[in-house]
């Protein structure tokens, strides 16, 4: 870490932020020149620095904590600022786990000959220097370096302040690992300031930073999409749905249901509205409702649900586009797949979307006509998680339809370039 | 089309962009919907369409001639702006040509079964809607809307103001024949405004545009990119590179050099600077010089190039940045492969840049370490385009490093969305 012992005076962080992201590219080049085996190692390093300073990680958190509590922070924004010796192993053991990823980088594929008699193909090179910008979990430090560096870029660290001593410490582990494997320190770097001007002017310099990996809440992403200038990984909204068929299986709609609510009511995969087909809601909305009110979840339905379920009370409009992140539960009779697809197109977020049924065609239709990120059939939306989904890492689910869509692992961090092998052929 | 037969005054611009984004969104819907066989038909009817509608397309271009020439256009945009019955002829082939092409829309790749027992994989979708400003060249609306109607996207068109009776009049046919293939007409719609300020509310509306896809000069790219809310498609500089190895076969360089130079010395993928490893410089400088001196390029060299070669001029340091597309070259010897993939770092523009050489390992590191869309070995420069690439069409060159880089075909304007089948799966 190049980062000073003390924060960055307001007046000196434009040409504090240009160093930082000049020391990124240069360190970009080195990183994604270095093989797997390499990268491997600095991984092993980050892991066994992080264990050996266990100690004074938890204890440097430890002041944090008391400087938040001071503060006045509210008790689930200090949980997730809290790191245990537990917490410490467990983050040790991720950057185990990262190493154990295949290395996306330097793969070609499509590789053809063309009439021309070149072959022609594509090769899978890093996105080159990645800011990160987070509120207070630490372990988001850890966790998005390590993803940055194995898929072979330089990476900026924007945390929040209150975790500020919390992350410089881990930053330092990290630029150690790094250093001990014979890779620049730089290629990790901690913004040391924690001023919300570093943010401003981090997502202004696309000639230092290819890619900004927003990791918060909502309103942190729409002010940084804002102001951005460089391209941004967004996840906003997960407005999810699950539509029961009149085909449906209704004991299995049940189950993918009562699951996509309340596996965990605070994941954006969770279910925000259900869907019923009018031929099947008279017998499956008081089953559904009896599992839901078995589990503290409160319906507000449309009227035709309401005239089925006494203990719903009538939604407005706005519920429809609300995610409620929590034990309530949107329910609307529609009269066809279409009117569903439709409701689905208008009032959802386009994260992820299922439709239980039997019926080839109508699986067919929503499989094809639902614009979201993720399109389940027969299984609940619950399950829209980059380790679910066989990436082995989730940097964070995109909503947006370029670059990324949906659940995004290392390829994310990617991009692929033409490799264009000739013999001495030339153009006519 | 629903454009209006007069042109929308300047205080109703906001509210008829917002209509014109509205209808966009809708049609968008049913574009995306529709089968291979539909859009196919619909290009048919729009190529039959232009064809039958020749003479009154030479006609109305004729008189968008007369007041260019009037308003003192220049040459070379006169002649981008001119359409024969021929041009007009090769229009229509090129529509159908489009139709010819694969349908990339429906497609699914990498279903595999998970852990879960979820069989999950990616499936192509179009992104929705496109829009494309574009300069004077009034075959782009045939072009560009064709493309994005294969893929399956909406399309709002904005033409340069000296070729709009031209634009109007293709961009009816292609409504026309949308229209008798059973798709929407406003699938495709040109903007009834001259008036600037409709540029600028179409990069500023994300919620009905997801990609604008500008046609033109640096400059227009670069405003764009200014105040652009939307993703662009963008296509900045191609300052490419020839580098010469010191284990190149020398006469195939010679070649390779004289073909990436004088292939055509506007496009993107022309040579603009020449390297040339030091050990090989004294025998291979005077040969392709002399190559390119019978074609009338001019050199501009380093300090040793200028030492080998009396008919070289000193290179400035901005020659070094300078896409010439033109009769000039810079040339510069260089000490090592290093120095060669240093320069096109620090110089180059990250569009294309070819390597010749017969050691594999320079080869690897020249493929591995070079940052551009398309890197070449033992090729020339120019074959960098979609249809050399086997896109079979091209809709611009991406000079980003996110979504799509390098050549973009219809995969470019599509975007892949998981799909995820259960059989009554659940999250524990």
């Amino acid at each position: 870490m190049n980062a000073p012992a003390e924060l960055t005076p307001s007046a000196e962080l434009p040409a504090y932020m240009e160093a930082v992201g000049r020391r990124a590219r240069a360190a970009a080049a080195a990183v994604a020149r270095a093989s797997t085996a390499q990268k491997n190692a600095a991984l092993a390093a980050i892991a066994a620095s992080i264990r050996a300073a266990s100690a004074a990680i938890v204890e440097v958190n430890r002041r944090d904590l008391e400087r938040a509590t001071a503060a006045g922070l509210a008790g689930p924004l200090l949980d997730r600022l809290r790191l245990t010796a537990a917490g410490v192993e467990k983050m040790a053991a991720g950057v185990e786990k990262v190493a154990d990823l295949p290395d996306p980088i330097g793969e070609v594929t499509d590789l053809r000959p063309q009439p021309s008699g070149l072959r022609i193909g594509r090769m899978r090179v890093p996105l080159g220097v990645i800011g990160i910008i987070y509120e207070s979990r630490p372990n988001v430090t850890i966790d998005a370096a390590t993803l940055c560096l194995k898929s072979g870029n330089a990476t900026i660290l924007r945390g929040g302040s209150e975790a500020f001593d919390s992350n410089r410490l881990l930053a330092q582990q990290v630029s150690h690992g790094l250093r001990q494997a014979g890779l620049p320190g730089e290629a990790v770097q901690l913004v040391a300031s924690t001023d919300r001007a570093a943010v401003g002017l981090l997502v202004s310099m696309p000639k230092y930073v290819d890619l900004i990996v927003p990791r918060g809440g909502r309103g942190l992403i729409e002010r940084l999409a804002g102001e951005s200038r460089v391209p941004m990984l967004k996840h906003l909204d997960g407005n999810c749905h699950v539509y029961v068929d009149a085909a449906a299986d209704l004991a299995q709609a049940v189950d993918i249901a009562v699951n996509a609510k309340t596996y965990r009511l605070f994941v954006c995969g969770a279910m925000e509205t259900l869907l019923v087909h009018q031929e099947v809601a008279s017998v499956f909305l008081p089953q559904v409702a009896a599992e839901l009110g078995a589990r503290g979840i409160e319906l507000r339905g449309c009227p035709a649900t309401c005239a089925l379920l006494p203990q719903a009370r009538a939604a407005a409009e706005e519920d429809w586009f609300t995610e409620y992140l929590g034990p309530i539960l949107a329910v609307r009779v529609v009269d066809s797949l279409d009117t569903a697809i439709a409701h689905i197109g208008h009032y959802g977020s386009h994260h992820t979307d299922a439709i239980v049924s039997r019926d080839h065609l109508a699986i067919e239709r929503f499989l094809r006509e639902v614009d979201s990120a993720s399109v389940m059939v027969n299984a609940p939306t619950c399950f829209a998680d980059g380790f679910e989904y066989g990436l082995g890492a989730e940097i964070g689910i995109s909503t947006d339809k370029l670059h990324a869509r949906g659940p995004v692992g290392l390829e994310g961090l990617t991009s692929r370039k033409y490799v264009v092998f000739g013999a001495g052929q030339l153009r006519r």
